[in-house]
């Protein structure tokens, strides 16, 4: 016999048990619909990337507003999107190994996909099990313009992976991508000019050149030969987001509901979730969050499942069984540890939401 | 119609794509035998904390070996492991709030269950939701000594509260717990011996002294006033707990297998898994984890889903498609990540289990 009891899902704020993720639906309308009208008034086109919501109902909402389709990190949460009828999807990642490529070609045959390479391994793995001239798989490379991740370092070595996806048959060059450094946008711009002006000579112009990041989004159009950009963040934006300058904390349309458990010691508070509800993740501001009811509150430090707050600046610090709001430092890493969220119209519960694209690693 | 096509679950390592927990049976058990062979030799009850693995077979177990029961730090976790048959359990935590009160309840018939409270709101909370002297829930008062969280800070608040909880009839003070700083053995058991001494004085003397912390498990019979410990990650074991002089890299259980996607330049390689899969807890020892085929690689960066390697120090540095083992830094938030693990006998996969446990936020 069970000892979990069914339980209705809540209808207002109040009947929300906490820890629990609270989405502003105003807030994310806003937000979306001031990034593609940043991307509209610059000819870009805009292809957000689902990681940070991981929710099949936003991307098709962002691709209703205009988006010309999404970007997925992984092929699962491709599958998730693909079959949650999102018809375009570009994978920035290398996908390695029979199993991977097996799912990639099931996605290919569904809707268009375009995936990542920066190696002749990656390019020669796609090349042997997509052999359909017909149907070519689109191959996007990726270039290193600074973030020292992933990426060929110079125009030479993407010149001859172009060349190599060309002459597969089953292959089509679609052009490069880059995840950027910050504040980089004339280095990025020299580099892709350089590039593109290279691929050209060689015969393979670049059909797609794609930038990406939230922070660097508002200033997309200085890489002027860009044609579309990534943005994940933007949807819900987060303390990071803010730091970097990149609107306010108004902006924020998640938070973490949480209950103060613990008052132990004047100026010292303790909240029911740590870093398996917060995420250990640190911004270019003190502490691990940012309490809305609380603004001078200061989360120290986070255990798995303790939120150390203190509070001796507040006015009125907040009292054991009260619930505060938290705008988490970095808001993708939430979406991934939740298996479910509120979408909230002001205090009432519009529908609570699984993340259908959670923890999917491969 | 779906994209993903149903796969038999992998039969032996090389079948398992990655991202993927491995988790050594053999480890395991030899990592359990010894933790209750020094529990029994010093006359220590064992109550191990099940947050690190979230595995009802685990936790099984764990009492079959002679755990005298189990602590969990969530309701969710305990119902999940009560469900699956354990029969007492701990939860050293506020548990605040009717939704709540009422799934304690639920637990306190079903099973010997025992809760924390620091706080007379707590104690308040329970009171009024447990009223029968016939079945009384036991309380247990968390106390501080020094690694300033949750907990008591004075004998006096101690008794107090300690008072509190004997006054009420559908209560009874079981003794008291504390989540213990590193290395203090000293002052903590001189405190444990100061409150066990006034609370018999007061005529509430405790049943149960309960320690913590995996750190400090192979010195807990040095804090003689305990009668049991709540240690965690000493089924798995991990970077951290080898950096603090606990056992060594051979020791840890519990790998994450991961594929090399890109090397870029000579001396960086990236494999596929970032925060999402290694998480972005820091250890006392460089780096993000330790690659078990490559001890001299140093993982220098994560994104979620990339992680970033130094491995200029590798006289052979691994390839592009080549697949790797890390030991995670912490790795309790790792049976957070992954939806389910898998049982490793040698290279055969003898189990692919679901992480019962994972994500139990309330």
């Amino acid at each position: 016999m069970s000892t979990r009891a069914a339980t209705p899902p809540p209808a207002t704020l109040a009947e929300i048990d906490t820890p629990a993720v609270l989405i502003d639906t105003a807030k994310v309308e806003a937000n979306l619909a001031r990034a593609q009208a940043y991307a509209d008034a610059h000819g870009l086109a805009l292809r957000p990337h689902i990681k940070t919501h991981k929710l099949p109902l936003w991307a098709q909402r962002q691709v209703d507003l205009g988006a010309v389709g999404i970007t997925c990190q992984k092929l699962g949460e491709a599958e998730v999107m693909a079959d949650a009828g999102i018809r375009d999807i570009f994978i920035p990642y290398n996908i390695l190994g029979a199993a991977k490529l097996d799912r990639l070609a099931a996605l290919h045959e569904a809707i268009t996909i375009a995936v990542g390479a920066d190696s002749e391994i990656t390019v020669a793995g796609y090349a042997a099990r997509f052999t359909d001239p017909a149907n070519p798989l689109p191959v996007v490379v990726e270039v290193d313009t600074g973030a020292l991740r992933c990426g060929v370092t110079s125009v030479e070595a993407l010149v001859d992976l172009a060349r190599q996806i060309e002459g597969a048959p089953g292959l089509t060059f679609e052009g490069l991508f880059t995840y950027p450094p910050r504040d980089k946008a004339g280095e990025i711009n020299a580099f892709f000019g350089e590039a593109i002006a290279a691929l050209t000579a060689a015969g393979c112009p670049p059909r797609r050149v794609s930038n990406g990041g939230s922070p660097n989004f508002y200033s997309a159009a200085d890489v002027t030969h860009a044609t579309e950009h990534r943005p994940g963040t933007y949807i819900y934006s987060d303390r990071m987001q803010v730091a970097f300058g990149h609107g306010t904390l108004e902006d924020c349309a998640l938070t973490v509901l949480l209950t103060v458990v613990s008052a132990p010691v004047p100026g010292r508070v303790v909240l029911d979730a740590g870093s398996k509800g917060l995420a250990a993740d640190l911004a270019p501001v003190p502490g691990h969050g940012h309490l809305v009811e609380y603004p001078e509150a200061v989360i120290t430090s986070l255990s798995e499942e303790h939120a150390v707050v203190d509070v001796s600046a507040c006015p009125v610090p907040p009292k054991i069984g009260e619930r505060v709001r938290v705008i988490p430092n970095h808001v993708c890493v939430i979406s991934n540890l939740f298996d479910a969220v509120h979408l909230m119209d002001g205090d009432k519960v519009s529908a609570l939401v699984p993340v259908a694209a959670r923890g999917l690693m491969a």
